[in-house]
């Protein structure tokens, strides 16, 4: 049997071990509410499981928990944001905000971000767009893992792109995906479990097709979504490098393959082109396309006419969020478990930090 | 051998042919233009072999050859045209144009284009903004051919995106690419073969995996990019919803399986949602984010570093655009090659349109 923590519970553990870094009050509950976010809509792997490495890598001075962010260049419908070295969920969530102010006054905001680490779920920013009556975009460049179309390095990271868009009585559709057919996670927990990854998602370091789950620690890398040249490679190639260049060429980030690695066993590289990771934002507010009515009328339509797809039989159609729509609901009526080894660590930070709260099941 | 004609002859032709139908000179000449683009960049599936088709369209009723353009909303960033109907290329030149001059007023502009058609190659607008050190980006939907993941039945188009990016010695990054692996030329170009797919491209009207290349006429569709679930379909599923909402209904045009097909073989549907197809245009500029020096430099340096990277053995890595480039280059030396039935064909539009000009060979 699994245990079971509610959300509450699980925030306060997190919020307490990072305030105890020296994080303010406030930036500690936005890193925490978009850690929180991920457990709730199944994403895991970038929930909870992240506290330890933000704890490695604060430890290690790479990580600024008292950040001054600056707003490095503007006009009326985009900025840059510096985000001082400090966790990704700090300046995103900043950048974000800032764009839907620039859409609030123009229609649109546009926000390209700098000096900053690993934000989390990309689909949680897009997200605060909606209660705006806006479209919310959010893409991030990351470590370098996946290689372009006849390349034999990994020059790119999986760099996602998260798009969230209101309807009116359906769940919102969010699409926020990797442009990579698979994360590392997949890779990690098939060598776990001994298991073989299938073709398809990797390549040895001469770029030979690989089914190898350890194969990225020995110069191998992922695929583009696409898998090979012929069933479309280079498309995901193109996207990986439109999320990097936006991120990072925009900002003043490191671009490609000087990324600096977001987790603590690997050392920041020696060559810089930038400062740290590079993330993009933009919200485009509905009522300077449609009347905010009409549009989620026809959204609601949308839905509904792609929901009722005849399906492949024995399955169903899904449209983007819906079932991370489900598991967010799930969550905060049955609460979260976590697995083992991240459950026992979140226990050690408390611990470690000598923070006097009882982290308790349901 | 093959026959070359300057992209001079083959643009008089088109020209003429366009203007004999009805259109302005002006609005020739930009439908022109676009369509030997296509051409000249190695897209002949989108060059002249559409005169034909846009032709019949016409004495079908279905193309509006004296369009009055409409700007139907805007605010300093944004804006939504209605094409009246007319050849996809005239409303798209327009509202490229219109994106261009908000992002000179705000930083960015973006336009959702209605009541528009087929509008060739995407990567044509998208690399307007290159001239005027910006970035750009064109999406468009299209007739439904490609499912859903898990759905039995073709609910969008292949619906391409490009993005346009200035450098400052290589030839831009310009992504021009259809969000499923393969478009329907493929399929053609193999049943005129005789030859089968392949796997990984198409299903057929059940939703089992098919590599008949005929499978699209007895109510198959074509895979998402991505190809299968576990290798990432959903995410090519994603893509292609978003571009079929920022084109169609941020715009009040016909999206997902509501696209009225833009052959002339293919009825109007009977149940619209909209008018006509969507398109999307966005234009970013470069010093509303860097220096334009500044960031010219970067792209050549991003350019050179990816061009650089080791290759698998026996292969290259090409930067997007590079091999289109090149292609360009050659066609304005060496002339363009067309397949015998479009240049059969457009020998008896000018005929049939009563054409007083000789359409002769390098």
């Amino acid at each position: 049997m699994s245990t079971y923590y509610s959300v509450d519970a699980l925030s306060r553990s997190t919020h307490a071990i990072l305030v105890s870094m020296g994080f303010s009050n406030e930036h500690a509950t936005t890193c925490t509410t978009v850690l929180l976010s991920a457990e709730k809509r199944g994403f895991a792997t970038h929930g909870i499981a992240r506290v330890g490495e933000y704890h490695r890598l604060w430890k290690a001075g790479r990580i600024n928990t008292q950040p001054k962010l600056k707003i490095v260049r503007e006009t009326p419908s985009t900025a840059v944001v510096d985000g001082d070295r400090t966790m990704g969920m700090v300046p995103a969530h900043f950048s974000m905000e800032l764009a839907i102010e620039k859409a609030k006054s123009v229609g649109t905001g546009w926000v390209s971000t700098r000096n900053s680490s690993n934000f989390g779920i990309a689909g949680y920013y897009a997200m605060l767009a909606l209660e705006h009556d806006m479209i919310g975009i959010t893409m991030t460049n990351a470590t370098p893992l996946v290689a372009p179309t006849f390349s034999a390095k990994a020059m790119l990271g999986t760099n996602p792109i998260a798009v969230a868009i209101p309807t009116l009585s359906h769940p919102p559709f969010v699409a926020d995906f990797a442009t990579a057919p698979i994360n590392r996670g997949k890779f990690t927990m098939a060598a776990k479990k001994g298991k073989k990854l299938g073709f398809g998602f990797a390549q040895d370091s001469e770029g030979n097709p690989s089914d190898d789950p350890t194969i990225l620690e020995r110069g191998g890398a992922i695929l583009p979504l696409g898998m090979d040249r012929e069933h479309g490679s280079h498309k995901g190639y193109c996207l990986a490098s439109i999320v990097d260049i936006f991120s990072a060429v925009f900002s003043g980030a490191n671009y490609g393959p000087f990324v600096p690695p977001m987790v603590p066993y690997l050392n920041p590289l020696d060559q810089k082109v930038g400062e740290g990771v590079g993330h993009f934002f933009g919200a485009m507010r509905i009522d300077a396309f449609e009347e905010v009515l009409v549009f989620k009328q026809r959204m609601d339509h949308w839905w509904k006419t792609f929901k009722n797809a005849k399906p492949i039989e024995g399955k169903q159609v899904f449209i983007p969020g819906e079932i991370e729509f489900e598991n967010e609901k799930r969550a905060l009526i049955e609460g979260i478990t976590l697995v083992p080894h991240v459950e026992k660590e979140l226990r050690t930070l408390l611990d470690e930090q000598n923070i006097a709260l009882v982290l308790e099941a349901i």
